[in-house]
């Protein structure tokens, strides 16, 4: 291994081969929950290097854990605790290599920062509409690796939606490149689509090539209050029928959830929460004017009192409205954290099962665990819930989280499978979530998988033992 | 071999395995260039009916060719000659499953033919987008396993866009089912787009979940004349930022390809054609109105004019006016056969790259072939161009095709390369591009390719030749 430590001083230089150091940065993981203990963290600079640390690493047999900003929430890219895995870390790798404002493309390299990437489509004039609460520190490469969602999906898609390309270096060393930035290709298998989401085990992505979006002129956000999920997934309904492409978001989020934030922080003035199940968050973005968004949202909303889906509403009167409703919502999770422990679920079912689901989960946990509090808030138009679980109100919520952590997310999963859903939606399966996969994936899709992953990297090098079971 | 076919008839049934009849509706391709022989045409009704075959042709050792509807442009569903191989149309496996309203989703088997699936959707109220030429014959398996483009791809996306699950059978027999509707998940590699495209070789879909989307209120359609393809790009730039996702067409015709439409039909009234080098043709499609429409169209057309974009434009006056300009667009390809034998091709390059790849393909074949004519029209918005050569006026166009095919398509490919572009933006590989992957696809890309077709296809028993070499 000393070998194996000289050799990468070797392509990446000393400063950018660290050990013997306090590491945690690459260490621990985002929420603190698995510490891990690299060889050393390797830095390489531009794709050349990555490739050769890869070759370098193969010849030693030693596994390479990829990291981008370390704001994963299953711990995908944390090493294991043996001291054997070099962390590799893409940050320096960081170029914008171009813009292209014809082609509506932006390529960039896999360490830039997801809000940087946004900042330099926004100062040519162009939205990058990829959008989440980790957007100041998490890389663009780990978003593709996991296929991030966040809060614009429902107009413009997942992290997968928004790439046209990829460089990529193989489990072999070899640079795969697909930056041409076409936006049909028809020559073959869908490798793009195969790396992005793989979460590191199957190729290192350098660099991608992004899909741009003309700047709306106008954004403007809405507030509803609705009795039951039923009425708010008839908003949903309404809101896509009139408004077609420019409804860009749309969050629901329960009674409990925005109680939290109103006790926590009280003063963001929740609005609605107090006489309301459910309040929604809709978002339009509009390529004329203001004025017209407005009009469009008031419309929407006349044609829902009248049909009797809202209960009340508010369309946003500023731009600093609109951000303190967003602020409110992005709130929640902090709200949770200040009220104690609590257990996170990031599932998905088709938007139509969404009621029936809440209900079910619901009332299961309701008899397993009298006294237990849904936080329930995410994507409705994805059909994506952050379904948490609170302690009862009145007891040590750290024993409580620890005593039916397992319990509860079995109780919550079995409900998901039940409906045909996921048991991550938009976070990935990483460490956290890979022995569940047996169990709530189908095990031809898994058989499938493995036999693709043994294919490309049959020295299982790459991020070994995430997604899937390590075998060898 | 009769044993086979005896258990071929034991799983579907007499009247559906053919053979020994006229079998040229299957084993003779849609442009008449390929026609093979196969053992027999099996026809199961069912995804049970798929699997059993499936596994009773790989005891056998039997290779299948899947078929849909038999409109693909590059032989890809054609047997080889060799009278061994099993075709397995699906058209028979065309249930319509479940419309989700609530969740925009409609689940429908292979052999669904393309316009069915666009009614289904229309007589509820929603929009497939999907539309290309074939549609009234193409199957709804077909255009997934092919990634069918079309005419909407700019504001839609290709088929891979529209598809959000897919029910396989694997080379082994197996059933993968994914056809929750899920807009989310993240549990693993992208098997779903993995099936897409790959033309057969990995798998044979058996039916998929698809995206609808709200039908919108009204639909316009604008030709404007420009003086290049640098305009043209100008004006697409304009209508981005102007139309957002209104902008649901945008497509370009040279001069030539007009005057051919012009020439053969005249009756047509092809518009301005005479006075411009290109016509470009745009879509909007409204959420309000169609009032609303024509000011959107009227507001970027006058900016258009007033930026000495365009030089002349119509916005069409009634729905009938609609359809007569994009039969105008349509028409091109009947109006080449008219006028004679021709070279086709279906390329794509980066949108900011196509006024400096036309200009250098058009030269290399002016010189290597004088007199040639360029018949180029297709879907700028994406990049792609149906970019096609007349033989010249005066001569023995069949033999000068003939004589000249091979090098012309050269040229075209070098250009292409050059460019970084693709050499079947839409139409797939099949049999007929097959041999050209080597020389115009990155060798990494390739390697990739096969590791993943030998991993889940290793007796190469599903449309073996096809898309990869045959090895074995």
């Amino acid at each position: 291994m000393t070998q194996l430590i000289q050799t990468l001083t070797g392509i990446v230089g000393t400063h950018n081969v660290l050990q013997g150091t306090d590491l945690s940065e690459y260490e621990l993981d985002w929420r603190q929950r698995v510490r891990g203990k690299a060889l050393c963290v390797v830095r390489p600079g531009s794709t050349a290097e990555v490739a050769a640390v890869v070759k370098a690493c193969a010849a030693a047999g030693a596994a390479i854990v990829p990291q981008g900003g370390n704001t994963g929430l299953v711990a995908g890219s944390i090493p294991d605790a043996s001291g054997t895995q070099v962390l590799m870390s893409l940050r320096r790798l960081n170029a914008v290599r171009q813009l292209d404002p014809e082609n509506l493309t932006l390529t960039v390299e896999a360490g830039c920062v997801l809000q940087t990437v946004q900042e330099v489509a926004d100062a040519a004039g162009f939205l990058f509409p990829l959008s989440l609460g980790a957007e100041g520190s998490c890389t663009i490469g780990g978003n593709l690796a996991t296929n991030a969602g966040g809060t614009q999906v429902v107009r413009y898609g997942n992290a997968r939606d928004l790439c046209l390309g990829l460089e990529v270096v193989t489990p072999q060393g070899e640079v795969w490149s697909g930056l041409n930035g076409l936006r049909k290709d028809n020559t073959g298998y869908d490798l793009r689509d195969l790396f992005v989401g793989s979460e590191g085990t199957l190729g290192i992505i350098t660099a991608a090539t992004l899909k741009l979006y003309p700047k709306p002129v106008a954004h403007l956000t809405a507030w509803a209050a609705v009795a039951s999920l039923e009425d708010a997934n008839r908003l949903l309904g309404l809101a896509h029928r009139q408004l077609g492409a420019s409804l860009t978001g749309f969050e629901v989020m329960n009674q409990f959830a925005l109680s939290l934030v109103d006790k926590h922080y009280p003063h963001l003035r929740v609005p609605m929460w107090h006489d309301h199940a459910w309040c929604v968050l809709l978002d339009v973005s509009d390529h004329e004017s203001e004025a017209h968004a407005r009009g469009l949202f008031e419309r929407l909303l006349e044609s829902a009192f009248e049909a009797g889906i809202v209960a009340d509403a508010i369309v946003a009167e500023s731009l600093k409205q609109v951000h303190d409703l967003w602020h409110v919502r992005e709130s929640i999770t902090l709200a949770q954290v200040e009220e104690g422990h609590n257990v996170k679920h990031d599932i998905s079912v088709a938007v139509s099962r969404i009621p029936a689901f809440v209900c079910q989960a619901d009332a299961a946990l309701a008899a397993a665990l009298p006294g237990v509090r849904f936080v329930n808030f995410g994507h409705l138009g994805d059909g994506n819930l952050h379904y948490n679980i609170q302690a009862p109100a009145d007891c040590d919520a750290k024993a409580w989280v620890q005593a039916h952590e397992t319990q509860i997310s079995a109780i919550v999963y079995e409900a998901v499978s039940a409906f045909g859903g996921s048991i991550s939606a938009e976070h990935g399966v990483g460490e956290l979530k890979r022995h569940l996969l047996p169990q709530y994936k189908s095990a031809v899709a898994l058989k499938l998988m493995q036999a693709i992953k043994t294919a490309i990297d049959p020295l299982n090098t790459l991020n070994p033992g995430r997604v899937l079971d390590a075998r060898h």
